[in-house]
């Protein structure tokens, strides 16, 4: 029984009794994934961490206040409905309704989940059958993988080509398409295609030309596409934020996610939506009600409060600007090291171009580290001698290409501001170990 | 297309491009569900709820000044460990681990999860093949069966046989199981067992003796036990609550479900909790990371405080002797009438017998009530007419046994003692329109 389990649950007398699903033989499930390897557990105590996308800052008091009046009654302490409660959904329809030029219905085209990740797996769940392949472009958001195999769906890769080793300041719109190649991993299984824009871990913001390419394709295929935008409040630059669901008969086959955690810094609450037409939030909403039932009430509330009062208090703008105040303390620090980096026009990570970081190759890493790509590496020795942690990229791509992320260590700029100013200060003793 | 996906998304020019999975067309995933058929909208203004399970009253004060002190923080506002808060696993071991008779791992044998739903859902995933068999005993809790079939299993169903009509004042213990006919539901398919104590909706706690022979079966035929004792809180008149985990023999083959929206009044927290062995949490645990990667942070640690201080504040010995005196309230309106019902050991539900109700056929019931067993036209009748909501019962049988559940209705009394009063003045009414 051992072996049929892969050795991942460990023996004794008793274990391994019931044999787990073959399902979490597939998509890296049982994997030691990234997370882990690079968790504060495993590194220096005073390593400061860039790693997670989770913002060492608290939600504004005026959103938790919602959520503590929320405690101090009845009804949000008790199940929602599943779709969600209406007031959240009338804040979602409120806030994002214009975005889409459409009077959203709130019983049908609106769906809250319990948090984006499970929007996304219950799409997964209503709309994938046994062997439907799931287009996602290369590095990817590393849930996608086992979410689709779970579900019985196959991966199938598309790349991102990285920038030109010519361009001496890439930005994010350097990580380019090729809409023939694309075209060509469409298979007779092809159900679904994922394009998240802005884009983790790259930054990329998809151009409209993009966008409209992809769309030609999903029509000519009869894909459903996911649009996983949940970083979409984070668009610096003036770049626009075209959202794929709003080009030319794109709505009914396209469902949008949103997250309050990345909006309303509380990527602990666990409340994400699905914006899309009924013919495909309903039987999401199928699938949703019997994995979770419903979505936690407090914290709907909070995020209702959020979307209601965000355009009266600026919210998303000044929030915009203090992000693009963060990036730039960590881009500065690169540039001063003289460092290759991708300049993100969107959500809030940053590729290191870590080619030119030269670590011992016998330093005593640890054999997690040791079986991974050459980033793996990089990464743990930056964050045990420079003292900031990251995540090398090459866990965003599929094993066959995980070489090109190899060059990359994604750093998370979610953090305040004298977090990064500490961490740029520290990045000064890279440069004895660079090339 | 439209066909092909049963008429269930209206037909428009543009919907139903994406066909959705077959997986929705099982396990009555897009049925039109009791609880919507029955909810406040469909029913009378002033009709009194009695059908969902979910409190009209708050929780404790105390526990939801942890979630307060929790959103003026920053980590609790952030993602949580997949496995759960570490005060949380810890106060889940402080709380439970006697109960286990056991120092319970907090890395290894507990499981926060987005309510016992996705806990259950979770083990599903994570133990289930194509075809693999789930038994469960009837009338069994709705959300089991999609959630099996959504994961490729098959529901077995072996009856709760109802007291006999002999019984002039059944208790729920008269709700009993053939274990013969246990046994000769066990295929070689067989991977799973369902034990719901105290149970939803008989109230039946089961015994020592009725657990020992279920316990035989699972070890004889190697099933991996699902105890889901939610209820656990709320075992009445001096009724042992025994767990089948602590059998000889049986740890290392069961999951324990438990639920702080049953412990602390707070259904719309979604937190609940997995305790078993090692064998079983990890895989439960890749499967729950994909679904929803964690579970939401301030209300863990709201639940964690509670489970810290309810022994010091007596919490479930006084919630209990509440709850009993909300149940008394209920059956002796039912006692004065003159009404059969099973007397509940535990849980807070009634099933109350229907058959004496007689309710005129031509009533205008509306057509989501006539196509169904005679418990959904006495349970609207009863709404409409008395102005007190239930739940039919037949929807907690698998359509060939549905002619079981028809005899009754389930009340539930998690309400406050007034509106316990009121509903019980109103059954009244219900005298002369009994036979």
């Amino acid at each position: 029984m051992a072996k049929t389990n892969g050795g991942v649950v460990p023996s004794s007398d008793r274990s391994n009794l019931i044999p787990f699903s073959s399902r979490l033989k597939e998509g890296r499930a049982l994997a030691l994934d990234v997370w882990t390897i690079f968790s504060a557990v495993n590194l220096p105590a005073d390593c400061i961490n860039l790693g997670q996308g989770y913002m060492n800052f608290a939600p504004p008091k005026w959103v938790t206040d919602a959520a503590e009046a929320a405690l101090n009654t009845v009804a949000p302490n008790h199940y929602s409905h599943p779709r969600g409660r209406i007031r959240l959904r009338e804040a979602i329809k409120g806030f994002y309704g214009p975005q889409f030029n459409r009077d959203l219905d709130v019983e049908s085209e609106i769906l809250v989940t319990s948090g984006a990740n499970e929007g996304q797996y219950s799409v997964f769940t209503a709309f994938l059958e046994q062997g439907d392949e799931v287009i996602m472009f290369e590095p990817f958001f590393d849930q996608y993988l086992p979410s689709v195999t779970f579900n019985g769906g196959k991966p199938v890769y598309v790349p991102l080509h990285p920038p030109k080793d010519s361009l001496t300041k890439p930005t994010s719109d350097d990580w380019t398409i090729d809409i023939d190649e694309l075209r060509r991993a469409i298979t007779p299984r092809a159900k679904m295609i994922i394009v998240n824009t802005p884009h983790n871990p790259v930054g990329k913001v998809f151009t409209k030309a993009e966008l409209k390419a992809i769309a030609a394709i999903a029509e000519e295929f009869n894909l459903l596409v996911m649009a996983d935008e949940v970083y979409d409040c984070l668009v610096f630059d003036g770049k626009e934020h075209v959202r794929i669901a709003n080009l030319p008969g794109m709505w009914d086959r396209t469902v949008t996610v949103g997250s309050a955690g990345k909006a309303f810094a509380a990527t602990g609450w666990r409340i994400g939506w699905l914006i899309g037409p009924k013919s495909i939030i309903q039987p999401t909403l199928a699938a949703s009600t019997r994995i979770v039932f419903c979505s936690n009430s407090p914290l709907q509330e909070a995020a209702a409060s959020g979307l209601e009062l965000a355009r009266e208090k600026k919210f998303f703008e000044t929030q915009l600007s203090e992000y693009a105040e963060r990036r730039d303390i960590l881009t500065k620090a690169f540039d001063d090291l003289g460092l290759k980096y991708t300049h993100p026009e969107g959500s809030y990570f940053i590729l290191l171009d870590i080619s030119q970081v030269d670590f011992p190759e016998n330093y005593p890493f640890p054999d997690s580290v040791l079986g991974r790509g050459r980033d793996f590496r990089a990464c743990w020795f930056i964050a045990n001698e420079i003292g900031v942690s990251s995540i090398p990229v090459s866990e965003f791509y599929c094993e066959e290409h995980a070489n090109i992320g190899e060059a990359y260590a994604r750093f998370a700029f979610c953090k305040d501001v004298d977090t990064l100013r500490r961490a740029a200060e520290r990045f000064q003793a890279l440069q004895i170990y660079l090339k």
